[in-house]
């Protein structure tokens, strides 16, 4: 094979998005032959501005039948992920899936088996992992540079959206349409980038949703989260889409100092010995280790995002390149993310795994009890400024 | 009255520090006239550095029976700060507490009715008051240059704390010698500071608190701690001595952007139209308010501290100032310290006004339970800087 096939199944705005970059021929070895969206008039967009190029299908039947392609690339609202990534494996496809792997854990580990009874390769779209800040914080904790890690903190509020924007959809923001807010549409890539950069998934969470606490909305918009980790370090995640200009700020404290990342920096407070041996050794009063505040070189780009993980996934099928955001791994954020609203729901901890038939019990109610009765305004959103 | 005469009430690390600035006429009108210590042995500092300049007392009933001042210093453990202040005040004198004002409110509550018996002036040495930035992020909260409060968020952690430090005193770190940990004897400024600049108190508080996680003690040394505020605002405060170099970043976020301290500078991202008329004007998809990031000067003294506090005080007696940081105010960030161990030790939320006898009774426990059995050794603290 020399060239890998892809077939793109909705063409919303990030559908559109992955769309250009492929028919900008971006991905060495990608090319786009097919797009399905059961909305019709939405395949127009697709018609006006590349003609013919590209086999059109407005029934996911005729586009699993159609082998028109070799990888299904699935940008449908989230719910459908785990249900269509499960046909598509059925149908002998590979898969690359948009984030959020799905809404609840439990649709997503059967997507997960599905994956593991193919043969076929299975990535999702976390093109945060391309960028160098993540990657570096990732490598600098992996490779023992920072020490045993005893605090995360990320403060992640910049994520201003308006009443505007949410009255622009009518499956905005409501359970039933998205299944959550904030957690569920803004956050997922912080969530893996959270557990993938550390290393660590929380043993236990207390968290603290509001929902619709800034906007007209019955999802969450305003989150606290507490975690506790199985070596004993703790962490706290805040985000919310009702502040401005809000704060994107992700620190890691370990036994060799602390790592910050804020305004697209990295600031590496290094101890000249670890903490721990200092504490051992010092017998005075006051006193600490000797620290180096060091800027750790990442450069200004923000890696290759979307088609970075797009081409990382061809590789994959033609060289047999190491996947960089393995689908299976989608399940990791969004178990933190079912455990925040879970612990909310339930007033209580959370311990991990988390009890699946609760948590898609506790989403049916929300569901049923949903009042979401929206003035929808149709906005044509550009996303390109957006991950 | 043209000079204010003080006595000081324990002459441990912070009454020489008291000691010192008032030997050197730093305070005007104000003079040192008394010292007490009921270890005779810490007298002796006095004596070799002053000589007979300064009466001295080994006993706190001649101290009190002496009328040789008019204002009680009180510089002693912190159990004795309210009883102390108390039987000051019933003697006639005006009363300045160190912090914390007490280790547990119904005592601190006892000391603040006695206060208001008396007509004589009560104030506590909460000397950060006196720092040019939480005064000025005081005045652009309560001027409405910030607007309506949404979000604070205190990260201090920058209270590096060795195990040789908790081993030089066999009352450290003790429930009975001390009452807590990180929150009695770091925390009290920047609990104070919280709700001080911001001028709210949590309505209620979900709190974390590890005891003795980082270094063989007993009470906390990494506090996480979650509180809603009346008006919907919520907040978080994160504290430990594990950490080196530990951070020092207090952020609160309102209706007309946020303003931001670390690293002593204070920089507020100001928004040209406050977020609500952004949000209710704005008819687009992805978009957010103007925001004009300014630098706002503060210099870079760290304000007069614990001189300023004193002088304050006198100048209140000689010339009717207003107190900066009256006694009866001590209360509220114990309330907050307070509520942090309760919560805990209740795993659940706590409610403002907290249950103050509930909080007495599991305090006695923590005493009664307690292992502690140290290794004293003695080293002499420099705690010059220290606050």
């Amino acid at each position: 094979m020399s060239q890998v096939k892809i077939g793109i199944l909705g063409i919303g705005n990030m559908g559109k998005g992955h769309t250009k970059y492929l028919m900008n021929g971006e991905v060495k070895g990608g090319v786009l032959s097919a797009i399905c969206d059961i909305d019709r008039t939405k395949l127009e967009w697709v018609k006006e501005n590349y003609g013919d190029k590209i086999q059109l299908f407005d029934s996911v039947e005729s586009f699993f039948a159609s082998k028109a392609f070799d990888v299904v690339l699935i940008a449908t609202p989230h719910y459908d992920h785990p249900t269509l990534a499960i046909e598509a494996f059925q149908h002998g496809y590979h898969v690359l899936v948009e984030k959020p792997a799905g809404v609840y854990t439990k649709q997503v580990r059967e997507m997960n088996e599905a994956a593991a009874k193919s043969d076929k390769l299975f990535g999702i779209m976390y093109n945060q992992r391309t960028n160098p800040l993540y990657q570096k914080l990732k490598d600098l904790i992996s490779s023992g540079e920072l020490g045993e890690i005893k605090r995360t903190n990320w403060i992640i509020t910049n994520w201003y959206r308006s009443q505007s924007y949410y009255d622009s959809g009518g499956w905005r923001a409501t359970w039933a349409g998205e299944g959550g807010g904030v957690l569920i549409n803004q956050d997922p890539h912080q969530l893996d980038l959270w557990q993938w950069t550390t290393g660590l998934m929380p043993k236990r969470v207390r968290a603290f949703c509001q929902f619709g606490k800034w906007r007209n909305i019955e999802v969450e918009d305003d989150v606290t989260a507490y975690v506790e980790y199985e070596n004993g370090a703790t962490g706290v995640f805040i985000t919310t889409t009702g502040e401005a200009p809000g704060t994107n700020r992700y620190e890691v404290s370990g036994d060799r100092g602390k790592i910050t990342i804020e305004n697209g920096k990295m600031t590496f407070h290094r101890l000249r010995v670890p903490e721990s041996q200092f504490n051992r050794e010092f017998k005075g009063g006051f006193g600490q280790p000797e620290c180096w505040v060091s800027d750790i070189p990442v450069g200004t780009s923000e890696g290759s995002q979307h088609l970075g993980i797009t081409q990382n996934f061809v590789n994959a099928i033609l060289k047999g390149d190491k996947l960089l955001a393995p689908g299976e791994e989608g399940i990791k954020g969004l178990t933190i993310s079912n455990a925040i609203h879970l612990s909310t729901w339930t007033d209580n901890w959370v311990n991990l795994p988390i009890d699946e038939d609760l948590y898609y019990s506790k989403l049916q109610e929300q569901i049923k009890n949903s009042t979401a009765q929206k003035d929808v305004k149709q906005i044509n959103m550009d996303v390109a400024g957006t991950h």
